[in-house]
C-alpha cells in the first residue's frame, strides 16, 4: 500500500514533466551568497539564530532551536532556465502534524514586477535531497530568494542552474536592508505549520512590509528567557514583536515578562514595541480550562501593559486577538498551531499595525 | 536532535493540559454509528469507496485508492465531556508534502447553533493510535461528526467517551440525506494537501450546503475510466462534479471524455452536470511547459462542453479556473497540490455554483 502511494504520487508529479537531468548542472555552494533574516553575525553555523556565546548561557532547547533555520533565506540572481536545490538538514525532523516540506524543505521565490511571488518548493526526501524546483523557464535574469528549513537545520545547501547561465548575488535590494522587524515567540512564530517555510507569518510579513524580518520563535520555548532578550536588544530594529504567550503561564509572564521589556527598552528608548495576545486556540469554544487559561493569560498581558504604559513607555503597543486568524474557527491544525490560512490571516492582521509603527 | 524535537513538541502541547486517562474511559465501536459520504453500500470494506464488484475490473491503483476514506464521516451524538479516537490505518501512509494529521488522522466537528463548527483534530502517532481529541467539554449531548483519513485506509475505529456519559446514532439529519453531490477527479479532489481531513473541498461543500458529498477522487488516478463513470451512475445524485483535468493529457481526454459525461447522463437526464477546469498551477506562471499544457487542456475541455451543449445537453455546466484559488499564487505546498487555504477559496468559489444547480 505504501509502495503503491508512492507509485501513485510518482505518477501524479510526473504531469508536470520536469525535462532536466540535474547531474548535467553546475553547482553553486550557498556560501557564495548572502543569507537574509539573520539577527546576528556571530554565530557558530551560517544558518543559526543566536549568537555563538548563548551556548550554556541559554536553555538547551532554546540552543537547539537556535540551530533551526526559521526566518533565513538566500538570496541570489540567475538567468538560468532551471534551478535545483542539493541540500542536507542536521535533523531530519518529522512531526505528524506539520508536512515534511514546511519542516525542513526549500521555498523559492522570484522578484518579478517588484514583488515576490512563489515560484515552487524543494520537497524533502530524508536527511539529503536533490530535486529540481522549477525548469522550462524562459532564461531571463532575476532575482530570487530561497527560504529555508522552518523546523530544521542546514548541514549543505547547493544551488544548480544550467552550465551555460550566469548566477550570482543579489542586485536588488528586497527585501529592504533597513532596521529589521524582530519576532520573538513560540512554535507558531516559529512557523508551525506551514506547509512550506514561505509561508510562516513573520515570513510573510517579511514580504508584505519589504523588510528583513528576524525571527526569534523558540518551539514550546517561548518563555521569556531574559539572556534572549540581552541578545535581541543587540540588533538595530525598527520594531520589536514579542508573541510569545502560549508558551508562558501566568506566573512566568508575572515573574518575567517587566522584565524581558526593559531590557529591550534599555537598549531602544524609542523603538516601537508590539505585545501580541496570545491567538484564541479554536478549541477552547469545546474545552472551558483552555478558554479560561487563554483568557487569564490575555488579561494578564493587558495588566503588564497598561502598567507599563503608566510608567511612560510611549513606544509600547498592544495587538488583541480580537479576529487574528479569523471567526471561522478553521485556521489551525489541531486547535493551536496554524496552517497556511491561519497564518495569512495573521499576517494580513498585523501588517496594517506593524507598517504604521515602523513608519 | 529529534529527541530533543519530540521533546520540546511534547512540552509545547502539554499547555493544552489534558485530564482525562484514555484508560478509564468506555470505548464503542465506530460500527455503532452511522458513517456518511459513502457512494455504495456493497463495498468489500465499511470504510470503501467503490463497489466491490468493481475489483479486477477497475485499475489496480484506482482499486487501491478507493480504500482510503476520504470524504466519509462518522456522526454520532453524546454528552461526554471528553472524546477519545483509537483508530488504525491500513497503510500509515507517509508523504513529503502533506502532514500525517490530513493523511491518516481524524478530524472532529460539532454542530452548534445549527452550523458545524470545528472541535479538534486527532493526530496519528503511526498505524494505530489512542489519543484525547478534545477534554473539559461542559456535558452537555452534542451532535458530532468525525471525518475519516483522506489517503488511508481503516482497519479499525473505537470513540472512548466517560463511563458515565450516553453515546449513540445521531438524531439531527445534518449534513441532511437528500440527494448527495458526486465529486470525481484528482489528488486535489481527494484532498491532497489538507492539513486534516475537514478542510479537503468536498468536505467544506458538504458543510457549506449542509449536504452529503460523496468523493471519489483518486490520486494521480482520475484518468476518465469508463466503469467508474459506470458506478458513479448508479448514484442517486442531485449533481455530478468531474474535477480530474490535472490527471489526464488531451489525447486521453479526447479519447475519453464525452464518453464518461455520455455513461452518468443515460441513467440521469436531469440531473447538472458540472465540469470543472485544472486550477491554474502557480509555478506555470514561470515553467512555460506548465503553461501550454494547462491551458491546452483548458481549450481542450471548453471545445468538448461546447460540443456537448450542441448536441443538446441541456444540463451541462462549465467551472472555468479563473480565481479558483486566488490570484496572489500561495494557494499550493508545491505549485499542484492546495493547502487549507487553496480549499477554502476552491469551496467559497464553488459554493454558490452548486447551491444554484441543486436548488
Amino acid at each position: 500500500m505504501k509502495f503503491f502511494s508512492i507509485l501513485i504520487l510518482s505518477l501524479c508529479l510526473s504531469a508536470a514533466g520536469y525535462a532536466t537531468a540535474p547531474d548535467q548542472l553546475k553547482y553553486i555552494f550557498a556560501t557564495e551568497f548572502p543569507v537574509i533574516g539573520k539577527g546576528f553575525t556571530d554565530t557558530q553555523g551560517r544558518y543559526d539564530r543566536l549568537p555563538a556565546r548563548l551556548e550554556g548561557k541559554t536553555r538547551p532547547p532554546v540552543w537547539h532551536l537556535s540551530k533551526n533555520c526559521s526566518g533565513l533565506a538566500l538570496r541570489f540572481r540567475t538567468n538560468s532556465p532551471v534551478i535545483v536545490a542539493r541540500w542536507e538538514v542536521t535533523g531530519d525532523v518529522t512531526m505528524n502534524h506539520f508536512a515534511p516540506s514546511g519542516i525542513k524543505g526549500l521555498d523559492l521565490y522570484c522578484l518579478k514586477n517588484g514583488k515576490w511571488q512563489f515560484v515552487n518548493s524543494a520537497r524533502p526526501a530524508g536527511k539529503v535531497t536533490q530535486t529540481v524546483i522549477i525548469d522550462h523557464m524562459e532564461g531571463s535574469d532575476r532575482e530570487y530568494m530561497l527560504y529555508l528549513p522552518l523546523y530544521d537545520g542546514l548541514v549543505s545547501l547547493e544551488i544548480g542552474v544550467d552550465p551555460s547561465a550566469t548566477v550570482g548575488p543579489p542586485q536588488v535590494d528586497s527585501p529592504r536592508r533597513e532596521k529589521p522587524v524582530v519576532f520573538y515567540g513560540t512554535s507558531i512564530t516559529q512557523g508551525g505549520c506551514a506547509s512550506r517555510a514561505g509561508m510562516s507569518y513573520p515570513n510573510q510579513l517579511s514580504r508584505m512590509l519589504d523588510r528583513q524580518t528576524i525571527n526569534l520563535g523558540f518551539s514550546g520555548n517561548g518563555q521569556l528567557d531574559l539572556e534572549v532578550a540581552e541578545a535581541m536588544a543587540e540588533i538595530d530594529a525598527s520594531c520589536f514583536v514579542i508573541d510569545c504567550l502560549p508558551n508562558v503561564n501566568v506566573a512566568q509572564m508575572n515573574e518575567k515578562f517587566v522584565r524581558f521589556v526593559e531590557i529591550i527598552r534599555e537598549k531602544h528608548p524609542e523603538v516601537p514595541i508590539l505585545l501580541v495576545e496570545t491567538i484564541l486556540f479554536p478549541h477552547m469554544y469545546f474545552d472551558q480550562t483552555v478558554f479560561s487559561l487563554l483568557h487569564e493569560k490575555n488579561a494578564t498581558l493587558q495588566k503588564i501593559y497598561s502598567g507599563l504604559k503608566k510608567r511612560g513607555d510611549r513606544q509600547l503597543y498592544y495587538m488583541p486577538a480580537g479576529k487574528l486568524i479569523g471567526a471561522d474557527n478553521e485556521a489551525t491544525v489541531d486547535g493551536v498551531h496554524l496552517t497556511d490560512l491561519g497564518f495569512l490571516r495573521m499576517s494580513e492582521n498585523l501588517y496594517p499595525v506593524i507598517r504604521k509603527l515602523i513608519k
